[in-house]
């Protein structure tokens, strides 16, 4: 097959699955007013690659079997693969008004770590990993699953291992093996997109010690599995309006807590099992794929950022104020700077043994940084620039009203020409995209999402070659 | 009387006023669904002076009459008055979960600014405001009314002056004298708790240049007044949830577009009628005492965050990471800078040649700017502290489901014997605080109210005497 | 006799101390060339208390012995003694050219944290520190003697305690207890002022585990006492050139390795002799009132940071511009913010149950925090309005030279009507507070004296009532 | 010829030039004891392309002559020649120990924006001044000549143009026109290498009006035409001491004030005489290549600082301290942004229609202000781990000194193992790279070279899309 239509993909979502939104049991997750909004934002993917004027980077003709598939199934090979990744990542973004997709991304960058981890898995203990990963990789290919994956346990008290909990359950573990394949236990928290994707990858949040082994697990699921449960997160998503919510009211990513209740998975599923020495590499290795995924997606957000505010301080008429020019300037260099280091993290990639090639790791945690560093600030400059009025203007039924409307039009004008509709349109993306609980479900995702800010720091330390540095200083000083 | 009820308060809102909300026009407003949370607020004013526990504070026997009144109408003499009101409003809005109440606060800045201002147009211009400013002042106290200011204009292009605008009525003006009184038009932007105090104070924007004339106006209206029309803003508003918004399902802040069309306003009640050269000091001089009451009310929120933030690290088993702790250390940096800069003022206020106390301009301006600049930096600590499940986690009905109840309380535990309900309100409480419509509503609040960023800069460079400055570092090098 | 002249004291420093300097030992202090400019420096203290124009705040009538002496050696007894002695600092900074004194202010600082702690040592173990503090305080008030404070030890390897060291000298010990006294051993760092004081006052630089006991010493000896060794450093002591260095050539503060060579101090002079618990809270005590000193000697140098840059900005015909408005309006925040927090913290004051008032420890602490952490942020600032001549200009001897000195002059002017050498001195002005070695000297003093960073980081959480913060965030989410 | 030793290159500096040093005419650069030290730094130029482990980078064969010439003559033509060109700065700028050469670098810098413009002017203009750039390029190829760049002019007052100024001459323009070519008065500032180079290419510093239109000048002069005077400055050069000064003692910079004195130019060496529209054109596409040969020799600097930090961190024992660790990931985080952004310039070059690629534009700017933005706060935390006796420890005439050596042996170790004389070198590092006048250089040169801070701002607001940003938000809210 290699592509499918949004509408396959929406009717396969109408399979079973448990989900949970607000307290009730939910049916076909498409059609589902809240949730639905998700499901059609997503539908892009399938509609870009499909579309004549995207398709050359959206589809890609598998050598294997001559298909056409969805880009986001090429493992990367070199800089020109990255650089069409990132791209793709970026228009998909751009298109879906600034808000990622998400519904192959992560599952393919959770692909490409497996694909890694597995060979030297297999080659240090002997197990067939590899070849149950490249044939679930083929077998989303040429399907074109969308895949959603499942990595943040629920943790209980951070600073515990996870066999020093109060209960065993606070990450997933196996509770059971057996001849054809292991029953797991445990929850995954924050699973973006779970509720409309196909299929659901498990793997472990962080380096696992031995006496933990039965907490070193990956695997993949259907969605639909029998015990798999979704309870879907509401935050972030407000009431539909279009006026109020340019974006958020047809765009919006859903995440879940993702309960694995005594799940069966079949062995050709199982990609990790008790070898403890590779929970940490496998989490790591996601990580760094994934991390240059984030950093992919950010740029149209802060281009939207950009944006509103350039076209508020017109309507304002204060575009050549010298502090409003300062700070479009700042945000220009926040993007670009963003933008910037994750296309060099691409062009000095790492090409493996194996010929997959792995974003550079301290430029995509720098990119990846700075984002997280600095959205709040950045956010900040746009509300400056856009004034009190995000917050303290009229609703759209006083708008609308005969009574009021007259009164708005005529007293909440701003530069002339420009109707007031319009201006109060821009204020309205300016507290949708920061001001609303859409924009403070944007400041928690530009902080934790991907991994917060203190573990980039952790990786970046631990990347960079300080050595080499010493020995630069030892050098100057005459020391050996 | 003194002092009222605040039961007296809330019957005499029932007058008639004109307010809009979401397209209707609403009748009493302290029944109002949304706006009626509000009002009880703010009817914390009344009961702390009369509470015997706070009304040493909150209260004051005016030795004019003889009776015991509402502090904030003490006209400042000195350091001790400032604290006192530094005190009070600080307390009132810590008892007020982090919401300042601003009933009377505002207001009295403003009665503060006219006083001044007022002795100074009458001196030379040969008017007779200043006797008139004291009889409503007089009034006000006697008769405990709530005040609302309505400052900023709703400017149109904000390049232009106000006649050189699209249309007359950008800016408030005058468009008939009367031999007994002015008729005035125009809108003023964000009037902050307008639909639910007893009078409305008006001051000019800004300097004003002489062929405005007719835009240098200042008065004070009961907000029932015919042609007063409030446009109540939805914004900051979220659905009255106590479970997922702790504070602002019972605290709350209302502003308006306030719209003056066509208003008679008798003699008695004006302060300023064309006299353009006051208009600019009238502003500047509210605005030096109302940024005093500003950066009095913002330490109870800083608190809340650090409270918030420790709450959290130490339920998620992180509170002895040196990087969390470090976080909690900049917010309290943040917090007490803000808040020994605003106590500075008032030590060091300047008394004028009338006794009033004015707190120090530059300190007081430092406060509010170092609240405003590092306000996002703020909220992200603490959201990086709380952790992705702030906006990840379940919905209110999720945890009380049968279903899904179980497997929450299970599964979004953290340090052992907290129980996870109350984990889950503190994530919310952070939620409500920093990534909601309310949370939203408190950015922008931090940035716009009071004056933006820009207006503090230019204060504190106008007030601080650089030629002396200039001088240290001519005589350093010998140079006259 | 209570008040000295500089007279005085520059003839009592010929008094066989032992000082090294560049490698020589070096005879009377006050006659060396580079030693000699700290003398002729700080005997200014003398001569303010002299003074008629500076008398009234420098000096002090003692009431016990209706001496009038130094008001250094008044212990403070609440915020106007804080007041005045913050002033006394500034005011005798500001006369120095924004380079401190320093030869009571610290001492003094000692001698209050000695008062506090010898009072609780007596009371728990039975020892008479109190009345040898008195007496030396008296002493030194009635001699008007000057002091340095020898606090930081040369530490070794920082991550061991000082029985951990590779050997037992790298903190000060005793290593014999005589009937009539100790003998201590060891070797102090940056001991600011050494060379031409009278007395050097020791403490200990941390809290002491028992085992470490000898370590718990505190004492004072004159500089002269036999055994005592003295290191001076060279840097931040250019060449006196006053065309190059207009501060730094008459401006000076000069640091030494103290060494303690098996120096003998009688009884009467120990003030701590192993009581190991007392260490932490004596070397705290001390640094609370240090700080307050620490930030009240930093805004002269701010105000002459301001100064210079907007002289230069004049003399470069730039003053109108937004960004340079922009930084002097920071320089002015960055110097007012860390004054205004310094006065408050004498405002906010604690008076102990002996009447020794002790600055507000979290307000001294940001005061000193904000000064340290902004201070290379500031000196980008004076820099970048100065420009790269700052640098790339000509030597005094081109200035003065017939073949280049009109070209120098033609070609280097500024702003029509300021003479070109007064441009330059004004560049000298600059290079020397923030681009020598002077300038150098200033940036390690702001980040380490007194402390480093993370020191008052640790004070600041440790001294904030954040248990009080987390009751504001359990009773708004209810929980108990 | 095409490459020249090392030898032959400092044997051409004595050629009669003129130089002034501390009001002295001073004779071969080579030789001069302060001087001389810059030339034996930049000598590393010739070196390089002749040592076999280097010449593969530094030497490139010219395909016209097939002559092996230095690869800084090569006009780059796409990626790969920009990443070798960065790379050739970034190691020969390591080997000088963190000092960048800038004896060719910057000259081929205004070659190749020479190439650029002048196609343009003479197309535009009907002059003729391609074939002079291009026999100038040729000739500098085939000689291997060393070259300045002289752009800056000395600009009295800021606020003025060219002909407003007190006098002419603030900017460099021609005073007469010969057949032969013309006749130029004026000076430059900050002219770097300017004393040791073969060659001074001119530039103009602005945009010129019509009326400044003699200011509309460039062209290309030995440096020692008659005419030419050079004034160096001797700020940055401290005492040639190892110990103290590890790097600066070996490896200097010289800045001149570059004097015009009536300079003859003959016209093959005119490359612009009036033609000012396109003044403003040239001094910006210099800039660009200049600045990305900015960004590219600023990385060695910010290693070294890593290592002299982390170094020290060894040696005092803390380098497991949360605080280092932290301050050392800012340092590198610092560092590899202004390197990965600067790559990324080179990877989106453009390529223009006659073959040169230049680097982008915004990235390249990000890369520089990035650099100089954030340098004074990486001299602090270089500073904060180093400790306070960067600049109060012994003169190393104390460590040889038999009385105190031991001492200071003793006393001032650190680590167990570590000898303390490479302790107290590694303090000198840190002192001379940030804390010297050699520092005080360095932090200048930051802010400074290659253009402020303001102007970088500048650019990357004018070169980036910020249309089609508005276009987005537009599209958001359904505006066009």
């Amino acid at each position: 097959m290699g592509l499918r239509s949004a509408a396959e993909y929406k009717a396969g979502l109408d399979d079973g699955r448990v989900i949970y939104y607000r307290g009730e049991q939910i049916g076909h997750v498409a059609e589902h007013d809240d949730l639905g909004i998700a499901v059609s934002h997503v539908a892009l993917d399938f509609d870009l690659a499909e579309d004549p004027a995207h398709q050359e980077l959206f589809a890609w003709e598998d050598e294997a079997s001559g298909e056409l598939c969805s880009r986001y199934f090429k493992s990367p090979t070199g800089t020109e693969d990255l650089l069409k990744r990132r791209e793709m990542i970026e228009v998909s973004t751009r298109l879906g008004s600034a808000v990622v997709l998400l519904i192959k991304e992560i599952g393919t960058d959770a692909l490409f770590a497996l694909d890694l981890v597995s060979r030297v898995v297999d080659e240090k203990a002997g197990t067939q990993y590899h070849s149950r990963v490249k044939a679930f990789h083929d077998y989303c290919k040429k399907e074109d699953r969308s895949l959603a994956v499942a990595q943040t346990d629920v943790k209980g008290d951070r600073s515990l291992l996870p066999s020093e909990q109060e209960h065993p359950d606070y990450y997933v573990h196996i509770v059971e093996e057996r001849d054809d394949g292991i029953v797991v236990r445990g929850a995954k928290a924050h699973t973006t997109c779970a509720p409309y994707v196909d299929e659901l990858i498990v793997l472990p949040t962080r380096a696992i010690k031995e006496e933990d082994a039965s907490y070193a697990v990956s695997f993949a699921v259907p969605v639909n599995t029998p015990g798999v449960k979704l309870i879907a997160s509401p935050f972030g998503s407000p009431p539909a309006n279009e006026f109020h919510h340019p974006v958020s009211s047809k765009h919006r990513m859903i995440d879940t807590l993702t309960i694995f209740d005594d799940v069966f998975v079949p062995n050709e599923r199982v990609f990790l099992k008790g070898e403890w020495l590779a929970a940490g590499y496998l989490a790591n290795t996601f990580v760094e794929f994934h991390r240059f995924t984030a950093a992919s997606y950010k740029p149209p957000l802060c281009d939207m950022f950009i944006g509103a505010a350039a076209l508020l301080a017109e309507y304002n008429g204060i575009e050549k104020a010298s502090h409003v020019r300062e700070k479009i300037t700042k945000l220009i260099t926040y993007t670009e700077t963003v933008r910037g280091l994750t296309r060099a993290a691409a062009f000095d990639c790492r090409v493996t043994d194996f010929g997959l090639a792995v974003p550079n790791i301290v430029l995509t945690n720098l990119a990846k940084y700075h984002f997280a560093n600095n959205y709040h600030q950045a956010v900040a400059w746009v509300q400056d620039i856009a004034g009190g009025l995000v917050v303290t203007g009229p609703d759209e039924l006083d708008v609308l009203s005969e009574e009021t409307g007259p009164y708005i039009k005529h007293f909440l004008g701003g530069k002339q020409g420009i109707p007031t509709e319009d201006r109060l349109r821009a204020f309205n993306l300016v507290r949708d995209l920061t001001a609303s609980t859409f924009g403070g479900y944007n400041e928690l995702l530009a902080i934790h999402a991907e991994g917060s800010l203190e573990t980039q720091k952790i990786t970046i330390l631990r990347d960079y070659d300080v050595e080499r540095c010493k020995d630069l200083a030892r050098e100057a000083i005459g020391v050996k």
